[in-house]
């Protein structure tokens, strides 16, 4: 099955959380809107001054003859009477325009200050300089959407919206269980034949950086009763069960068996992508369970392609399957492709013409973590690509 | 002052901080490492199968005569004894490979299997489906260099290497400081003339992003000594102090002067970009303070030219100073540009060819923060840029 056509069944499958927090502004970066924001208050409040010189009647500057400077208005202290003919207030950025000017004579254009006389050397428009009440946003508006990924931008402008806290959605819970009699964790003692356990650390990492909740179950033995009452453990008080290992044709994978066993349905894909292949999917209410290889390689770009876009669709993102490659120049040939969708480690550079040109390492070895946590990108290779001299477009992945 | 020489002397006066500690992996993603990463072990440990299969002598193949199967080896479970002249070892993926054997023959290409003799159907090379001891590292090997933010795949590798605890470098300590008569905390009444503080909540989203830790000090009103007082306070226990407004050479503006008079020695530059203008730097000893303008989007645009290289610098990263600019075709005609470097905000889509097309919004009014939050990238606009159609190469940052 090609993984496009995996992908749009598991997200037809998931549906976004409903749960949510309210968070003072800067904890809610990086977590996800759990509703749209509207505006509490109009940006600027009034009319405001967008420099430092002298509020006037625009009309007064014809003549270029002297104004009469009347008083003062700086941010945060507003000059409290009404500029009338001839007359002129001195005024500071981020000021209130006073009631009866209409433009802004800025103080380079101003000669004679200080006498509180001033001559203008030059004329300006009506409304030159001012910024309106209201030019930002206005009492009601809505400016920022459910769905959003708050970052430090989003949450400069909900403060000045007038909220001290936002509504963001809960993180979605994700238990990591690692399948295999092999796996010793990092720094404990290996037996013969034993590997240090190293895709529950990195599918944390990447949940949490995706804007879930990593809770790490450890290392599960290959034994049906064990790995059974593994699921059943994990499938409690979690939204999403994320298996490594454990989940191919092989005669000791138990995975499948377990979720069954604890009323999952499944849907299993030999998806036809490499490195990768064997994926399952569980459902069970509101839970779900993606299976992952165990090969470490494998593991992390099966991520990338499912479970990022799993985690959006949870977190209620628009568009979790939005295609997140981009265009760039090969930077070695290539040969005809099978029939499998090839992610092909790579590292990025630029060409003379500054093209992005991404160059697949010579060795594409699934077992070799080196590599992955070297690469700058992922290079697409579709299937049945033919064979492409370098400098032919692509499409990449950046990592 | 062209924003790049400025940059420049502002991360020649900064160093990298000295203090590191010790997390656990997952905890360590998104941190920088503090020192070069070796690895504690060998990986694979041992010669393993890439396949489910038959460990076998690839010399007995040749004649395609039947083997007699003398054991099993699954992955954490070594067969013990030795493959001899025309015997095989039943063997899974990750599976030490048995003494004797150097070739692994698929189990597709096994017939009669069950029997306790199977018949290959195909010969192999020695070292078919064998990876060898040390593929992918080898005790000793340096695979993860001071300076590298830490990703997903980042701490999948340190697991495998045998690390359970990194050292990354402490996070910067940053003071934000609001200076302003007119600024007032987002939920509370307003007076006449006030508008709501927004600039410390971006730039905490910011720092803390981009791995600081945010110090929010307050709205500091517009009065020299309460200004020297909060300097003061702001300086002890923090690496870098960032105000917001204050820093022109208004007449109420007072952060240069507490900074003189907290001893910092200053540089005040005029810098030619827009939005932005004035940038000021200071240094007391190990204490930095870089002073942003007031007007949140030149706020946001200059943290992005000059705070988010100075964090990386203070962090140890590589080369703080690298140009994150991509190129991008113009989404619609502009005027030549006048002698300030113009970052423009634009949204960004694609032509039909797939090509990225930065398109500026009509306004680019910088007291709008509606229209920053709504950017995909910066457009960037050279000093004195002749007038350009749609269609022409430009530069963007991504947002």
């Amino acid at each position: 099955m090609a993984p496009d056509v995996a992908r749009t069944r598991m997200l037809a499958a998931a549906t976004p959380l409903q749960g949510a927090e309210a968070m003072p502004l800067v904890q809610a970066s990086g977590r996800t809107l759990a509703e749209d924001v509207t505006a509490l208050r109009t940006q600027p409040p009034f009319a405001a001054s967008a420099m430092d010189g002298y509020a006037v009647r625009a009309a007064d500057l014809t003549s270029l003859m002297p104004l009469h400077v009347i008083g003062e208005a700086k941010a945060g202290h507003p000059f409290g009477g009404t500029v009338g003919p001839m007359e002129a207030v001195r005024i500071f950025t981020g000021a209130p325009v006073p009631d009866g000017a209409d433009a802004i004579l800025i103080q380079e254009n101003a000669q004679g200050v200080g006498a509180g006389v001033i001559t203008p050397t030059q004329t300006e428009q009506a409304g030159r300089f001012v910024r309106p009440a209201g030019l930002d946003f206005c009492t009601g508006d809505c400016l920022l959407k459910a769905g959003t990924v708050l970052d430090a931008w989003h949450i400069g402008l909900a403060a000045s919206m007038g909220h001290g806290l936002l509504s963001v959605r809960s993180r979605p819970r994700v238990a990591i269980l690692s399948t295999g009699d092999e796996l010793a964790m990092p720094g404990s003692a290996l037996r013969e034949g034993q590997i240090v356990s190293s895709n529950a650390f990195a599918l944390a990492a990447f949940v949490e950086s995706r804007g879930g909740v990593a809770d790490d179950r450890g290392i599960v033995p290959d034994d049906a009763d064990t790995t059974r009452r593994a699921i059943a453990n994990a499938a409690e008080g979690c939204d999403l069960i994320v298996t490594s290992g454990g989940a191919s044709v092989g005669d000791h994978d138990f995975v499948q068996a377990a979720l069954v066993a604890n009323g999952f349905s499944i849907s299993f894909w030999k998806i036809a992508v490499r490195p990768g292949k064997p994926l399952m999917f569980g459902v069970r209410g509101s839970t779900l369970c993606l299976g992952l290889p165990g090969n470490p390689v494998s593991s992390m770009i099966c991520a990338i392609l499912f479970l990022e876009p799993l985690l959006r669709k949870l977190l209620g993102q628009p568009n979790p399957d939005t295609d997140r490659s981009e265009g760039a120049l090969l930077g070695r040939a290539l040969p005809a492709n099978d029939l499998r969708e090839e992610y092909m480690r790579a590292s990025l550079g630029r060409d003379d013409a500054g093209n992005l040109v991404a160059t697949p390492f010579s060795s594409q070895d699934s077992s070799i973590q080196r590599l992955m946590a070297s690469a700058d990108a992922l290079l697409i290779r579709p299937a049945h690509a033919p064979a492409a001299e370098a400098g032919t477009p692509c499409r990449i992945i950046r990592l």
